[in-house]
């Protein structure tokens, strides 16, 4: 099969790859029906990131069972399925506990490269929920979402106790930001606040359930915010960019007591003890734990509730897998869809 | 009247100072019954924290009610009352949500100073709490360490999320973390492990609820939390040192989906952001919320439930504060309790 594979800066290419087997008895092999480029694959793809030697691309999918290891029990071949970008045994304390993204057994299936038509995935039983019965055509980037960039907007309003009577701001307007919206809003938030400053994204942010958009940034944005909220901070902020600027952004729109739920990979993040603790927010982020919501997550849109499949703004062949990257760097999609 | 003054490391002296006077309608005037050294006043004596020029010292403080301003309602002369080392309204939209040591209008008693015989406590109302009657002397010391190093041990096991069938740990082995166990212990903890190595603390901490002690630090200190929690981490860390390597310490030693209450006074402490991340801990620290928890904790200490006046092992005349101060740095005190 030929899949996407990373050279280096800036160098993704479509090239033969092996195809997958089943090497464990837990492994299930896919069909993937929908692949896409992650905020997350930009870090390496521009550098930010190093990585050993070239490597395969993508943790994100949703696909057609193709074959199961012998111990499989959950899933079956022909069945429709939705995975995370972790695999998971779903049964160790720390997935029972819900954080299936740090299961003892976690392997990330970036590792293994979705951007692909197969992919091999670990502990199936563990990691993959099939939806009631194959999906329509429309429904598939809404699952696809699913898989990663709606589980990580809603683990991040779930982090920041997104609710009923709560301000939220949601820092960051790429896909995960805009998902934080969307999430926030099933949630019940009363307000949510978009920091964004690209009208298309605006938009949708709206759609999603915006209330407000602010279009400064730093200690301009975190003024605006306290401005917004008689000067006491938002209860939840959800940061989804990864810089030291919006995770001190993030923390200082916080009222006391609130709540930062943050998903932004923090590359070269330092936060200042002491400015934390006269903060006095309740900080918790991380590698979504997806799995955890994803049965919740297909629901919502199997019945039509949500329709987070709107973040794809580009739809490419997987052969043009490498225009999906440099569009998304250039800001010209907000998320690029792949079909094998 | 005389009372405590700090000049500049290792310099505090017993000195006349004004009479506190009835500034604010909301004020009241205490005739201080007791007061102590707090390990956060060692910060300054230290020379760790600067301070503009000669400062009155100490915010734990108990008390009968001398005098009240004129709008003052909730407590009267004559009455035993404790407070919170934050004068607090009680009735901002921060402290409704129980963080009373960032209300809106807080005000630090350090900077009135309690470590006297008479004390001006600022919004009377909202930050103190009186006792069912006049309580014995026996009592004392107890209702005392509610004012700050056991609300501060509370908050710190209620931040970690101490509860039935958690493992907690403790790092820290001075007052607050010797509370941190009682608090711990109080809140129904399975497991708590003491991370100490002076042999009069670790008996106080197994007194008080330790089932376990770990003399190592740091790195080592995390492997042995891993070994005693089947290589998981903690359920729930208490923080109660204040630098670098306890930060650290707390963090790694915690699962993924545990929690860090971290009360130590962080001082160059920098967190780097992506090892949270991929810790994935939830992380509450700052100003204990004293108030919110001291009709509780003085229910706790009315009824004989708990004796947290066990953490002052000196009791010294007010006039000999200077001592105080010197036996806590010389770890020949956990705690100096100072009658004027």
């Amino acid at each position: 099969m030929k899949g996407a594979v990373l050279y280096g800066p800036g160098d993704v290419r479509f090239e033969e790859r092996p195809d997958p087997k089943i090497i464990e008895p837990t492994d299930a092999i896919l069909r993937v029906t929908a692949a896409c480029v992650c905020g997350s694959d930009l870090w390496p793809w521009r550098g930010i990131e190093t990585f050993p030697g070239p490597q395969p691309m993508g943790h994100e999918y949703v696909g057609i069972v193709e074959e199961v290891g012998r111990d499989v029990r959950n899933v079956r071949p022909g069945q429709f399925v939705v995975g995370s970008f972790f695999a998971s045994d779903n049964t160790c304390p720390i997935c029972r506990a819900g954080y299936q993204g740090r299961c003892v057994q976690a392997q990330p299936i970036g590792a293994l490269g979705a951007q692909a038509p197969f992919l091999r995935v670990p502990l199936a039983d563990g990691t993959l929920v099939a939806t009631p019965e194959l999906p329509s055509g429309d429904l598939v980037p809404s699952l696809l979402a699913a898989s990663d960039v709606l589980g990580t907007g809603w683990f991040a309003a779930d982090a920041a106790a997104a609710g009923p009577g709560k301000t939220v701001v949601v820092i960051g307007d790429g896909a995960v930001g805009l998902l934080g919206v969307l999430s926030a809003k099933q949630m019940g938030a009363e307000r949510i606040v978009l920091m964004s400053r690209h009208e298309d994204r605006q938009k949708l942010g709206v759609e999603f359930g915006a209330t407000d958009i602010v279009t400064e940034r730093g200690d301009e944005g975190v003024a605006r915010i306290r401005d917004l909220t008689g000067g006491l901070g938002a209860h939840s902020v959800i940061e989804a960019v990864g810089t030291q600027e919006s995770m001190m952004q993030a923390i200082r729109s916080t009222r006391p007591g609130g709540h930062v739920g943050f998903v932004g990979v923090a590359h070269g993040v330092e936060i200042p003890g002491l400015e934390l603790f006269f903060a006095e927010v309740h900080l918790l982020g991380g590698p979504a734990p997806v799995r955890r919501y994803l049965p919740h997550l297909i629901d919502l849109i199997w019945t039509g509730r949500i329709n987070p499949g709107k973040v794809f703004d580009l739809t490419l062949p997987l052969d043009q897998v490498a225009e999906g990257y440099r569009a998304m760097d250039e800001r010209r999609a907000i998320k690029a869809l792949l079909v094998p």
